[in-house]
């Protein structure tokens, strides 16, 4: 893991999702630049000093060189920033990664990215969570199945409340870094919530967003950045949508909330109650589908412990993913070849594809809202 | 009644609303353009032939000649393309009108009409049946007094289900028409259900639609409009927003939603469940306001008519409208003046406003979606 | 009409229902036992003097004595304790009747009057409004279809939280009534609201009540009679269930709801959301089945005025009843017979059968909640 | 851990909860009575075979025995009947433990379990793991806090549809234990469903049901047992209420659901979305509470891992009681003593009242649904 240490709070879930299915142990480490707070992190891991390391650089050849005990995969969980040095350095010396999203903040270095991937015919997971939901994964094989016939219209939202007062200025470290305009100025909310929305849309439909309006405002006031964005949508196919990022939405929750109108039906799914999802077929009443139901598609079974009415959450969805990695891993390791499961992990294409999603929205921003291509990979 | 006759669906609406709350009586009209067929509906109305008239002219200068129980009003329920003329007439000789809508389908017009309202200081009712409903009333009345602070983002929509079939091949009249390409062509699906979503969107807020931007797609193939529209909005105090109408949302039922986000706090009403509303304010848990709860404003009680838990509906809300406007009547006719009271019921204006924003939009989709004023009125 | 006068809030729901479809006019009645507010609510209603009478008597032999324009129902919106002699006296004379709910307050006098609604071949309707709405109609089919399989578990209630403060002591006229130890006692809240609960479990079954359970308590403290009710019940064919009766539900809206289990599907209705229902088929998912939608029964169809997504509520569901009525009035001063339809309006057989379940389970209670039979009619 | 071998499923939820929050190692255990199955399970569990016991008995005298890396507490995942001989013998060389509900089959056993507890200062956790969920926590502080003010009515159902089908007769494991007469026979149903309702019922009120009425019946027709039964109860302050318990309730999720109504306030909570509770007030609308939001009690701020808007399930809730039991087992070993947190895990009392609530509904069925009195511990 490089990052994580003391106060990272993505990082502790990412190491619940890898406890939960039980596939993974966290051996070696950079968890802060500095090192004591380092130590201390790796300390309470149980992780012995000798593979806590002073920088990724230095962990990155001590332990491409190690013969046995080997890391599998490094968990990148830095500030995005850093994303792409940090998984350059692995990549290049053939290291698996799983990577907290967005991947990076240009779409050069992204592209760089995939090409290594590519090239070393890596495992690399970013962690749009939100996609290993079981129900998320029925809507999707619902989609692929065509019992929404063609997709016309698409509703995408991650609008989240949770900055609707100026915690930047009441000591949040988050609020603090999210809203710094020399971080990710206005752009914070397209990157934080709107690609986890662009790449729901993307995941449930199989389709692209090809062009992009972009309009942004500021809800709260005296804020540093703009904080609520409102995007139309063209897709791949044709189809079009609307696509709203917010982290100032008085009184929503996550706020991530997914409508898929096809020419035969139609499908919902919300964040707030994410083990159901609403499909509306053009020939009969709605149909609320439920986790664990014995009708769901193997998509959606296979990512449920439990069963009907045992809610999974954030930390399943999560883990989801880290265990579909952990066999995807296993698989690369016993037959030195791996294929991505259908409907599998996020990956860097995904990654690639979000970086050019939000340069384009800001694009089309910078231009009064005009429609702007989002270039295809 | 000017319209109305053996078919018109929504004037039957029009005459229950009127029954519900006994202020009026139909006592003169035009039904049909074919006499027999007026008779047919007249008699059925218990209408005495002497004030069953051959057509609207002969209506308007008959009934503004009578000494005594003269009509107080009209009311217009044919198809919109006639709204202009017929109005003309009734209010060129003094005649209060309540209108269905959409107003017209000019802007031009629709200004000559309300100049002649405001000439002859004259009723004028469009019914934007929706802002009846208590609940819609007391979120004008929240926004108002404040509880929402600065209203910064408004999601509108009106994305029925109800045409997600070819109907007009069918033999459904009201598919028929809407879908005529010689009627209303691709801007259909904003006159009749984009309207909605429009006034709504302004009575809640108190804000006015300054800028649009359009893009319209088909969602059922071989249909000869667009049936699908998604917008962004630009209002008067800097908000911003977006609007979708569709006649072909599959699944949906009317669609009809709004949510308004304030700096201070947030609403959230749909007309699939009418007497409640969401309020969620910055500093405090979300409420579910129930109309005839103790605790609403004057503005939802007094269209409140049996109390907590007991549902009115589509009827009901009309009904407000034709009540507000008999108790204008009424005071029009005691004291020669009357006053528009605040948050009631919508007018000429709402009309002017509605062509407007409809023209507008379609002048934003031909231009391939580029941002377009709303002409101020 | 008998009853009605200024102050009476039933009545004016009585009026709107006849209204709203325009079947009814009401022509004579005794509006009060004061002649004075007798003939003030008359000239509201514009009922000639003469056809307005000095109490129920007079009322009842001067209409049957007439030759022409003669009232075809009397409507009963006294309070209950006065139903059962004024019942008696118009069906003496061989007048239809439509009465508020309950029937009346004693067993035998209700089955005194089912025995000359029998006898006379008279048409009667008790107002339990609630099976008047559109899908709780559809549900009584879907079970009479046996799309629930053999119905096993019955869960009612009837738990309003309207009367959770002491309004009684605050001048609430209705509360006065209500909570009186002298006029209904304990068994306020099961006449009032239990036999609500009671007859929609019936309707939707087709089943009856024939043992019960009962235990009361009293939630608003220094209140004179007991305010809450939960029952055990057993059915006819077998099935188990339960019954909540509260006035003081605290929170609650009207709280009427019911769910019925079969061993091949269920089925879930509230008022709060009347235009849908929430039918669990074994073999598939729950689906929401909503007013207006295609797939729907007759019977549902039949009692839909406008369509999908326009919600009717109360007063539509109460003028429901009235329409049939006005059908079956017409049907038999045509043929002179008459055959009350299916799943039809509630009757007297209905009062008899509320009666006697309220009797019953007020005896249970006195005898410390023993499982009591209701009497089979 | 005792029990939890191939096949078992709770044992995995037991081990998960355990992963979640990183407080436990499982170190020894007996897991299956089959050797061969028992070592499987232990080496897919990384545990050293010499810790691997041939029975309970071998185990806790070894481990007992033991100087260094004793285990501290051991969790019992066997079958019900099985319990108490287990939980007896660890109990009496002073082992806590974590023990699979329900506590055992007969209330002597039960009091003898608590009677060890007592004497040995144990800890002792019985997984009820609904009550560590946040917002029942929040729930039973509400309550303590006086929010309800005095509780009134108590509305519980564990009322699952998962039994709907004769899955006993398709080889379905589960299906055929607990339907089978000569394991729990009637009392099933109660023991796996009804003691929970009956749990969180006393844990959101902190009242005793001290009285119950029992009726019960059959759902799915040619079963060896009732699945279904309908209860009233009689809570310590004079509350009343209704349990429903039920396996076959027929498109039902997991069906558990409480509703608390006080004569200041009302709550209500259901575990299929379980991170919100509907909590109204008296005195003003309904409000929604999430887990997450700022203004919950610190009960609720505790067990939120992530925060609002993100779903925590029943892993997380199950891992809480996990959680809370080993900072007990901490303390205990630190300062020799121990204090029970006020609303924390629930423990052998719990054990012993369900054991009793069910023993008493057993008895008021056999009695034709006779109030029978829950023996007071």
């Amino acid at each position: 893991m490089v990052g994580g240490g003391p106060g990272a709070g993505i990082a502790e879930t990412h190491r619940t999702a890898m406890r939960l299915d039980d596939r993974y142990a966290i051996i070696a480490g950079v968890f802060s630049r500095d090192p004591e707070k380092s130590l201390i992190a790796a300390k309470k891991l149980r992780i012995p000093e000798e593979r806590v390391y002073s920088d990724y650089v230095a962990m990155a050849e001590a332990e491409s060189g190690r013969k046995d005990n080997r890391i599998d995969a490094v968990v990148i969980v830095t500030q995005t920033a850093s994303h792409y040095e940090i998984a350059r350095k692995f990549l290049g010396i053939g290291i698996n990664i799983i990577c907290d999203k967005p991947l990076c903040l240009k779409l050069a270095e992204a592209k760089e990215l995939k090409s290594l991937v590519d090239k070393g015919g890596l495992i690399f997971c970013l962690t749009h969570n939100y996609s290993g939901y079981a129900m998320v994964r029925h809507a999707a094989r619902m989609v692929r199945n065509g019992d929404l016939g063609k997709v016309k219209v698409v509703q995408a939202e991650h609008a989240s409340g949770w900055a609707i007062k100026l915690l930047e200025r009441e000591g949040h470290p988050q609020a603090a870094w999210r809203t710094d305009p020399g971080v990710l100025g206005d752009a914070s909310v397209l990157y934080d919530l709107g690609t986890h929305a662009h790449q729901l849309s993307r995941f449930v439909t199989g389709l692209e967003v090809t062009e992009v309006a972009a309009e942004m405002n500021q809800i709260v006031e005296n804020r540093a950045i703009k904080d609520n964005a409102n995007l139309l949508l063209r897709f791949s196919n044709g189809a079009r949508g609307s696509l709203w990022a917010s982290m100032a939405a008085a009184g929503n929750e996550h706020g991530l909330r997914i409508r898929v109108y096809g020419d035969r039906g139609s499908l919902a799914w919300h964040h707030e109650d994410p083990h159901h999802l609403l499909y509306c077929p053009v020939d009969g009443p709605p149909q609320i589908l439920a986790q664990g139901a014995e009708w769901l598609s193997p998509d959606a079974q296979r990512w449920t412990r439990v069963g009907l009415g045992h809610p999974e959450g954030f930390f399943e969805a999560f883990a989801n993913l880290y265990t579909e990695v952990a066999d995807a891993i296993l698989a690369k390791s016993e037959s030195k070849t791996w294929v991505k499961a259908d409907l599998g992990f996020p990956d860097v294409t995904d990654g690639v594809r979000g970086v050019s999603f939000v340069e384009s929205a800001m694009r089309s921003y910078a231009a009064g809202g005009a429609w702007t291509q989002v270039e295809s990979i």
